[in-house]
């Protein structure tokens, strides 16, 4: 049986899976980087979780596999003409071959993806976009990602920026900073970061209750279920932010299915409800009818299955 | 030879041209609908079009000639499963199998597509975008219109509606109202029509000269030029807006391409370059500086080309 190796490099750890040519996780394992994250240690790394999972399947009794390619996702700018990794800024990463360092250690041919793409595209295969014909993808936490799927091929445009909606500047005066360098991009509005900016900025004015530390999202979800009505406001904003951004996205691409991943997307009914009423409010009737709004469903798995199904389709190409 | 036959509808003609394989124009031929916009006054009047044009050639000579398909650009929403126009607001249609009564007519097979749609496949495969890989056109006169292609196929959403930038809310409080029953659409901000609009409200306050008529966007552009400095003001603010406008799309698709047609791109200096530098500073780098922004070059022949091309597609597909 074929069987194809998703791997999914992130800041702090390495996931990774033997995935059959389903979508279907056979086996997975992650190890973390901690602070070694050179790409040497993470090239050998890799190749040794790669034979540890094989002997895995072997006791399993699942010895009659072919691991036929390899995918792997990296937080950062790619070249895909030259196999290099041009910047990885959680890595440390510059101009690194990768793509050529993992080949010469697993034997087997690599493709490279930036990670938000490939989380899309194992929606997009194997998940809530499943199905769909033009699938539009956010994850939102610390940042916003996004990813685009177009008859079950990742539209990454010219250099890999496509679907990138967490840098469309949805207020065009007045908004804060970005990392990226410009002011009101849409992850400074409803990102998990900004919930908690925004939640921790009413607690300074005493909005919020001062004995309650407001360290992650979820903090001002649980303050809005208890009650509070500025927490509930906050929430409401970021979710008004968010479906606007996404009517933009989505009046450009016509999608019929968006696929909202990350922690925020657990929080349904407070988070999704209004940010798909805004959704609606501000697209052209067309669009939103046909665009249903969907919640991630294979959470952090996405990527390895995304990974392995970019080598697939690099194998069958 | 092989040629192809395409046809763009308009609320007030019809253009037609045989193309060649390679989008070039062989002969070309357009008639006015006047009143009569009736779907079988159109169909049957475009197959004597055809003939007429068949003989012409044959004249001239070019009697090896096979005309194997038809390609049709209709302004209006259609279906394209079931062949029909759904509602042509333009043309008075709803509902009208007008596929099916072409093929009648003129007996080979018949493509039908949106003719903004239809503009940006004709500039992608024989005009300002040729040769790129992802292009974004947008045509810009009485409303704004705007197509996708990637690697030479339309991108066209799963309701024909990708690419429909001029109803990007980017003015989210107190813009004007759009026919689209939204407000502060980028048409009603950017278009020529908006040109006009804001130019008379300006006149109205008397910022503009009183006794100069200011009928259509070249209006503008002259007082403009002729040094009066709110005239200036109302184009650089457009400009401002397709810039702004532009950068939201390019930052969901990352183009190699954007292509600026109608009135207003001919107007070069005084509107693309502020347009580009609003969309540089919206847009983030990494997509900005693959972008090149484009005149549109095949004016209002885009459309028969781009007919001509999809007829050519559906043949070989």
């Amino acid at each position: 049986m074929d069987a194809w190796f998703g791997i999914d490099i992130g800041g702090t750890s390495v996931k990774t899976a033997l995935v059959d040519s389903q979508g279907t996780i056979l086996v997975q394992q992650s190890f973390d980087t901690g602070d070694n994250r050179g790409e040497n240690f993470i090239a050998v790394r890799i190749a040794q979780v790669l034979s540890e999972l094989k002997d895995k399947l072997t006791k399993n009794g699942q010895d009659n596999l072919e691991v036929r390619g390899a995918g792997v996702g990296i937080p950062g700018f790619l070249d895909l003409d030259t196999g290099m990794v041009a910047e990885a800024v959680n890595l440390g990463w510059v101009n690194v071959p990768f793509q050529r360092m993992l080949e010469d250690q697993i034997g087997i041919p690599v493709s490279m993806e930036n990670d938000a793409n490939l989380a899309a595209l194992g929606e997009a295969f194997a998940g809530a976009g499943a199905g769909h014909r033009v699938v539009l993808c956010a994850t939102v936490g610390t940042g916003i990602g996004g990813g685009i799927v177009v008859d079950g091929v990742l539209h990454r445009g010219v250099n890999g920026m496509a679907g990138e909606i967490g840098h469309l500047v949805v207020q065009r005066e007045g908004g804060v900073p970005c990392n990226c360098g410009h002011n009101g991009c849409l992850e400074t509005l409803a990102s998990a970061t900004a919930i908690v900016r925004t939640a921790r900025e009413q607690q300074a004015k005493g909005k919020l209750p001062q004995d309650t530390p407001i360290i992650e999202a979820k903090d001002v979800f649980d303050l809005a279920d208890s009650g509070h009505a500025t927490a509930r406001q906050v929430i409401a904003d970021a979710a008004e932010w968010l479906g606007y951004g996404l009517s933009l996205a989505a009046i450009t691409l016509n999608p019929d299915v968006i696929v909202i991943g990350g922690g925020v997307s657990k929080a349904n009914e407070r988070f999704l409800v209004p940010m798909q009423r805004a959704f609606e409010r501000y697209s052209l009737s067309r669009v939103s009818e046909v665009a249903h709004v969907r919640a991630a469903t294979l959470s952090n798995d996405a990527g390895v299955i995304g990974a392995a199904r970019l080598a697939q389709q690099q194998a069958l190409a």
